[in-house]
């Protein structure tokens, strides 16, 4: 397993296995892995002959005081975890070659990216497309992993490979949870133990919503009035939102009858953490 | 030499011809061809195995009360003039399957696209770097070829594939132009007689103010004073804009002390026609 930070070495390799014939899954990360990213690398180790893991901290994906200075980072801790998945190579690029002196090119993807955490998070989603048509024209993967837990970015993405005629699979995995159903994420790092003991709330917030909704409720007020109840059992959770979109263009729905996202984000202390689950008709 | 329009007719197409080793040239135009796109033709034939021309007029590069339903298209022309020049593939999509229902992706280069063309015709190079990154992903062309003459547009072009690592590689071929010097473009083709006789004004000017550049005036007022002053010989002409900028941010220069172009767009009756040249130092 290498670590490359180099762009025209990355170039390089990849050209040497595409060349002969090997296929490449790619499974783009900001590093500090969990679970969920391993489920992704093992995925991908199955399906693929090279795999390419990215690490990178992309700094136009995070607002102005968001957390990226304080993105936990460890890459010794990294490459250990992703060596047991059989990592081909780690692409670990520095910011000022991502991103050099003058840099001024953006991918948007319209309307979705104007819900949910993009309304809470203005010019994230910008950086995630940029960021990830980068990684895709750098690793020229057949297919790239991400996951569900970061639903609208999936959507997302899905749609800038559509619209942009990318030619390459995107294979979305389900959200790995914390023995306590929380969703595992580089952020519950941040928890106080308080924090951390209550932060599952929102994950039972949600199933309980989706087993109104199994039991007949339709109604997005009272299901997303569940959510809330139960996340306010928690005296330290501030809801940021707690939304029903249907999954096409993600936008919000009065009753539910089509296939929708039920999401939510939470904030304790200065750590947002995002959870959702789909409402199937 | 095959026409195609179906989207996945053409990827399959080119995935063989990869596949066979060969590369690809694309030579991507708005069609009604002219010896400037000749040119583009014949570079692209002599430097790679496959060459693919790609005709569509792409609604998203025109802004509202622009000509894009007026301008001209004649497919059988276009194939006929191609054929010589040895096209293998013209690829010619319909608008809607380009731009599908709910099309919602964009590609923006910010800074370079804000002076120039970019002031007049906003949205414009939105477009254009929206539909050349889709030709690009859908033919996987080695090289791709674009004319001088529009020399904001190969900029930005340019910086759209430095930053977004493009793995192609961007040729930009000499204005060609008529006898009497006009520039070629699909436009002329709009002109009454009196405008297409004046319209050579255009390159006179911007000539004879590099003719005072060459001599060793460097006052960017000055020359672009001089291009005004002979573009002021036509009756018909209404000057759009006359600027020196520099060649790396397109920003406009009070003296030239640099690399600079030298651009004009010039409205005859509606019809807008550009031109430029280089100021070398």
């Amino acid at each position: 397993m290498e670590i490359v930070r180099d762009i025209p070495k990355l170039k390089e390799t990849v050209k040497k296995v595409r060349a002969e014939g090997k296929s490449i899954g790619l499974v783009p990360t900001m590093g500090y892995l969990h679970e969920g990213h391993l489920s992704l690398l093992q995925a991908a180790r199955s399906e693929n002959d090279f795999l390419v893991m990215s690490i990178f901290v992309n700094p136009i994906q995070f607002g102005a005081g968001e957390d990226y200075e304080e993105y936990p980072r460890d890459l010794e801790r990294d490459r250990e975890l992703s060596l047991s998945d059989g990592c081909d190579l780690i692409f670990y690029p520095e910011v000022r070659d991502m991103y050099p002196e003058g840099y001024s090119t953006f991918v948007e993807v319209e309307g979705l990216t104007e819900t949910l955490c993009g309304a809470s998070r203005p010019g994230h989603f910008r950086g995630v497309t940029t960021v990830v048509l980068k990684l895709f024209n750098l690793v020229s993967p057949h297919r790239a992993y991400f996951g569900q837990k970061d639903a609208q970015q999936a959507l997302v993405l899905k749609k800038m490979v559509e619209d942009l005629n990318v030619d390459v699979d995107l294979i979305i995995k389900p959200t790995v949870r914390e023995p306590d159903c929380l969703a595992m994420s580089s952020r519950n790092k941040y928890l106080t133990p308080e924090q951390r003991k209550e932060a599952p709330l929102i994950y039972r917030g949600l199933e309980e919503a989706r087993k109104l909704f199994r039991e007949g409720e339709r109604d997005a007020e009272q299901l997303k009035l569940k959510v809330k109840e139960i996340i306010s059992g928690s005296e330290e959770a501030l809801i940021d939102y707690v939304e029903i979109v249907e999954t096409r263009g993600l936008q919000p729905v009065k009753e539910v009858r089509q296939e929708c996202l039920l999401a939510a984000a939470v904030k304790f202390g200065s750590t947002r953490l995002i959870d959702n689950v789909m409402l199937e008709v």
